[in-house]
């Protein structure tokens, strides 16, 4: 047996270092610096990382991450939420997020057009942009066969570098969003279509295409950021072709409620999601803690 | 101010009892009997209530609970997963959800084609009859121009009084799942897709649907069980047409963490997607205990 | 395998009906039924039943079912805080509890003399009945060989049907507060040794007590209200004794994070706190909803 | 409003550079930069800082970190539970703890000696060490005044550097553990009660001790990191002497369950606790994870 070893915090010490110490310490600190670990060997390994990305992480600044994990060839499928999607349009608009009060009088920031997200702040009047954008855009967009090739096009139009979907246009990497009617972009398509306008992509076009890609990659990692449709829809994907030999999973959840945002991956070996032999970890932790930690954990 | 009252339980207790003693607690107990008083009252004014079903909530048990409450009005909108229409269906076709063990070892029931949900067990060969039945079926379902009509016209197909797809059927009540994709419901379609059939169903039909509703509606009440796609889809509807004044969530999710499934109602006031002079409760308890009593509260 | 029932909720049905139908119900809602069960046999197997009673319970309004496990014999021995004791003892004395407002403005109520335990309310008053009780009673308690016996005497001097300290005093049952200093009690003793009176007891009496008892009852169960202190004094008898055959907890925390109060039952079979073919139990749910439900359930 | 910052990870980034990032963003990542100005200022304003400890923190490996935040003046007065001062003391005897497995076998470890904390595991036969540690300093120990002292003597007797205890002693800084009965140390006193030894402290010194020195102090800051007695003791000095302008909590528990450890440190507004004007935050984290960011962030 190993002993712990107490972490020892010098002046200017770095989050590399910081994590190493993790691996000799319990709990949830431990289970980070397995997560660079994991994530080390998963790519080490050439495994196709399947990325699902829940919770409203682009208010709250977590974006950049995305996009470098994209531009690294860490992330190699996303799947996300319409909402992410949507706040990433949002700023490559020109709009921002803000800083803001979790305990501010929602009705008064309803009189001011703020919404409110915990403690992230947004003009309702992002939606302008957003409408005037759709408006201007949807010959482009309306043709597209698959959700993924929707987003992208948006990314190809906004163009721009700190943008998710740009990023993911740009490098082909496929961006899943099986909820899309589920957000301020699916609210912007009906407007469209109240125009009498017409849409040609369906859902289950994108549902062909992630499975194709789980049926033809032999090694794969799968990494959760929250539960929801995205980890479910990647969850289904390896069920459906084969398991997945590594796991991440930062989720707050708690496994006896018995929903698959809490479940552990290893409930997966059951459905034939994960397999029995992979390595995986589950760590109970704030994704804008962890998640900054284990990508500069790996990053070194 | 009013003092608290002891619980006091004596032989025999009914549900309604303990649920109106409750309302002389604190904590959650007492927010359980709030619960009640805002349905009791959102019903009374003749609202319509938006109920927004996560979880895995079917392969607990909840279903009959969910079937009451739409054949007695009370849920007029029913906003779900896949998976939770999925189990639904699985049991409309004879197939069972069992009990099961939470420590169970994994790979051997993979070994023995059992999928673990928690402390429930579901056989994995579950998914033949799933694929009979959409084969055999698939051509009265392609022509559905919604997701909500789909779904509906399953219900109508397996015919079985304890089936929510059923009931819905036949009480009208319009059913949405915006990442039916997401699902095993979604992985038929898929396979008949395959087979190059076609459906005629996109997700936004389904959207126009619910906002023409909420649009139409001026009284409404909104309640959750758990979060994810079904509450934000139905928050988004509030948003964009008027706020809804009553409102019951059930969560075990946390504010700071800043998702929408922990958000407590009130962060909808400054969206508008809540009247500031509304009435909203959070229940921060497992669904499978709340849900019975609150249900069991109102029926009295 | 046992097929999962779905819950069936009628009108007027009664508390142990519905904990009868969570048995065949998956996740908290199970957990629910297993403690009655685990309970039940416990009691029936004539355990000595040691309960840890932590959270503020006695504010929130679970004193009247403490009391009564206590006079029916369910509880053997009871672990708790000072707080949980002050509160009872605040009760006795004529003040009380009220129901508050979570989100009420704390600056105000410290202005208006109320001091806030989530949605309940205490006036800061009470601290002059604690004070003046004390005076003049200093003398019966002050010679007193242990905390416990100082508890008794507390309550047979206030001698209150709807005290837990006089129902311990009554039934003897012992009650040990291993913390005492912290909390009301304790500043009030601090109090009058500040005018130079003396006490008799000290804390290890108890222990040596509570251990006593552990080894001498061959059969033993214990039951948890949330962790801390009281949890942990119990295992730790059990421990230093031998291990308890049957064990329910109630607790919102999460084993992940490593501490005692999140800590699942079984752990203690590797101390040896636990027998490791035992009948154990965690409910993950607020106790002001579960302790009734369990209680009730118990009671039939 | 000043706008979100994504977080940008270079490679080699240190942590102070990483926690600045965090005060541009939303969620728990923003708390914990709050957390690390609000102690700049507290310390920069020459604030007494009490420090309560609970959780597994010791055999989690934070050892050190306490003991560095002792030495450097940061931690003035430390409260925690006899659990972390029976494990520093373990490991100042030459025991240690050792890196284990959250799934392991219970049973197995049982018949190994192997007593498990989560992932850390600890030999059973550290008692022996205790036992005979105690048995041969019982005379230098018994006759001190309060546990304090006690606690002070134990760490000049071990004499470690890498103990918080012998820090404690060498720093002068109180360290109060009003259930000390409940722990490891704990029953090694009554081991040696029991053989007709006998104690001088009594736990209603130490109390006067802390009132004394929150009296004293004028400018006071308060660091929790979990709830339990370690929270409340402190919180009930600042409420019978004068309230804290400057506060930290570390918890993963809700304030909605209405416990003490999950009370937001605004909620001690109400008790005069905490000052009205003060500055506070409620980081809801793993303590493994959160204390380390802190300090480094704090340390530079």
């Amino acid at each position: 047996m190993d002993p712990i070893q107490p972490i020892k915090i010098t002046k200017g010490i770095k989050v590399i270092d910081l994590v190493n110490s993790f691996s000799n310490c319990g709990f949830n600190a431990n289970k980070i610096s397995t997560a660079v670990e994991i994530l080390k060997e998963a790519k080490k390994e050439k495994c196709t990382l399947f990325f699902g990305l829940a919770g409203a992480m682009v208010p709250a600044g977590m974006k950049q991450i995305i996009i470098d994990m994209i531009n690294e060839d860490i992330i190699n499928v996303l799947v996300t939420t319409g909402a992410n999607m949507t706040h990433d349009l949002i700023e490559a608009l020109g709009d921002k997020h803000y800083k803001g009060d979790a305990n501010a009088n929602d009705a008064e920031l309803h009189k001011e057009g703020i919404d409110r997200i915990y403690d992230v702040f947004m003009k309702s009047s992002v939606y302008q942009n957003l409408e005037e954008f759709f408006e201007k855009n949807f010959e482009n967009l309306k043709d597209k066969k698959t959700i993924k090739e929707f987003l992208w096009e948006i990314g190809k139009l906004v163009d721009k570098d700190d943008s998710i979907l740009t990023t993911c246009y740009r490098k082909k990497i496929p961006v899943f969003c099986p909820a899309l009617s589920d957000s301020g972009i699916g609210l912007m398509i009906w407007n469209n279509l109240m125009m009498d306008k017409k849409i040609s992509f369906n859902e289950f076009e994108d549902l062909k295409e992630i499975l194709d890609i789980a049926w033809t990659e032999k090694k794969k990692a799968i990494f959760y950021v929250g539960g929801g449709v995205p980890k479910n829809y990647i969850q289904q994907a390896m069920q459906f072709s084969s398991p997945a030999s590594y796991g991440i999973q930062i989720t707050t959840d708690n496994a006896s409620f018995g929903g698959s945002s809490g479940a552990p991956l290893k409930e997966g070996i059951s459905w034939g999601k994960m397999n029995e032999k992979g390595k995986f970890v589950n760590v109970n932790c704030d994704a804008t803690i962890a998640l900054p930690l284990i990508y500069a954990g790996f990053k070194g």
